[in-house]
């Protein structure tokens, strides 16, 4: 099914309205989701539309708080999200730490107690387009196992960086899982078995059975050193904001825990030249324009193709899953 | 050669005097090298004072200044590191971010005109000791290819976190480079192939010839995840701290080009409480104490093996190769 972008949206708030979240927050919310769609992400799309009504409706997500601030330094906010929509929580930290950063130079957020973040390119744009560069990382539940370890002990712990540049920022977002579990779910469902190399089983032996992979755990990105970096991550997500940590993480996945993980958001405020970014733009477009090596169509850029994505589904609409598409219609006549 | 760690002190700082670094900058830059070499990182310990003095012969690093400080925002610093000694140029703006971190929370240290940092590890642990987070980045000159391109477009870019932890802080140090050309200059020396994955050489083609490689490129880290980030950094240092980009990049590598890169600091006094250090040291034991996969003797922590090394070095002595130890009593009889 191919829907439009303001049909899908009308119907993504009418749902959140619906099971009493308020209009601005229900379009937060649905924006966040739509983004997704529209960059080409389905996992962070519309499909957890019906897990986030269930949350709301099992009182594990609260639609109405914007989180509780707490300056503990003149650059340092830390926020109580008191369960609240992941994009709601998170907008409303990001906004006072961009205005603190006018003033300091930078600040950050500290989050704990927050639901899921969704797609982190969101934030980094947000923030970029403003002229500020944001550096954005999230836990989650334990699905990454360790480099020469056996079981899931790390969350798929992401990264997104956004940075102003002309003519549009840098925006990078990425697991520092190998694959996602979406991809290995994808797997399952199209009883195809995985390449050799992703996922380990329940007992920590490497399987390219997609359903023993879901109940076993993903390998972290880039070896050794991409394992290091998302314990890295893992390590200083729940040190600054006081959250859960490793196999402790719940709420992530589900519909009935509370999610306690941690999100961090730095922002910087330097107040780049106009040249610096034309400088970064054009840095960028020589990478692209480089002879691509054999076996490479281009050189990629992170954003490039999920841009070029969003234009055609903004001109043409979002294929949408037909079970989506279902689910999406029954929520809207609960 | 095994020194013993006290005598290679002495002679590095002899040599340092002499070549006009006032006492304390001696000092500072001497125990970076020295901790490399304790920690078996000899490509950033002292084979790097024969250059560190060339530069200094040559007016490209200033052996006395500290850098001038600009505080562009209450927790914004900005450097200019006036050619300084890496080392020098970035304790110096570490203080001052770790004292303003006390009362603002987070602050950033955005460092242009530095010399080479060297081992990035050590100003992690320095601020981690200390009770702070700490976020380092540095560029460096061209070396690394963009995933699916052909040509040297960034630096091998690391980047070091250190998280308050007991018993000891968890401190993360890498480039995102694949391997070090460093790696690549040892395997040409000892006239043997590199591994298929490591490098292209100067035509973009893919190489086992050390020799060519040298004049070629690194691959990135982690291929497509592990470019992005390594190209999130080049782009996130160079607009923070208004210095080179890519190919424009001079000086981390020779004895005569002013160094033109960038390095970030950024420190956040979360006032990490006892339990939450506790908690993630049980973390990081609880993964060391894993079943270890098929293939692996155990679970690696990043910084356990560097300081297992040290703790023998300490006692026994450095394993000093007879270029760099004739190189030093040359440098030390000058």
């Amino acid at each position: 099914m191919i829907i439009d972008v303001d049909q899908l949206r009308a119907l993504s708030e009418a749902v959140l309205k619906r099971a009493g979240v308020p209009e601005p927050h229900a379009e937060l919310q649905t924006d966040l989701l739509l983004e997704a769609e529209l960059r080409g992400r389905p996992s962070h799309g519309l499909l957890r539309l019906a897990r986030i009504v269930e949350r709301i409706g099992n009182k594990v997500a609260d639609p109405i708080t914007t989180g509780k601030h707490s300056w503990r330094g003149d650059a340092f906010l830390e926020v109580d999200g008191q369960n609240g929509l992941g994009p709601v929580v998170a907008c409303s930290a990001l906004d006072a730490i961009v205005e603190k950063a006018h003033t300091t130079g930078i600040s950050i957020a500290a989050i704990a107690n927050n639901n899921h973040l969704g797609m982190m390119a969101w934030y980094a744009e947000r923030v970029a387009s403003k002229g500020l560069t944001l550096l954005a990382l999230s836990t989650s539940e334990a699905l990454v196992h360790a480099w020469g370890g056996r079981r899931a002990m790390l969350g798929t712990n992401p990264i997104a960086i956004g940075v102003p540049a002309s003519p549009r920022p840098f925006v990078l977002d990425m697991a520092t899982s190998l694959v996602s579990m979406g991809q290995i779910h994808d797997y399952a469902h199209r009883n195809k078995p995985i390449p050799a190399n992703w996922a380990l089983d329940a007992q920590g032996n490497p399987t390219t059975d997609a359903m023993a992979a879901r109940d076993g755990s993903i390998a972290p990105f880039g070896a050794a050193k991409g394992y290091a970096l998302g314990l890295a991550f893992e390590v200083l997500v729940a040190s600054l904001t006081a959250s859960a940590i490793g196999r402790d993480v719940r709420g992530t996945l589900d519909s009935t825990a509370v999610c306690n993980k941690g999100d961090v958001f730095i922002a910087v405020d330097a107040a780049v030249s106009g040249s610096m970014a034309a400088t970064i733009g054009a840095y960028l477009q020589a990478i692209r324009e480089d002879a691509p090596a054999n076996g490479f169509e281009f050189v990629a850029i992170p954003g490039d193709r999920s841009l070029a994505v969003r234009e055609e589904r903004l001109r043409n609409g979002i294929p949408v899953a037909d079970g989506v598409w279902n689910d999406l219609l029954a929520l809207s006549k609960r």
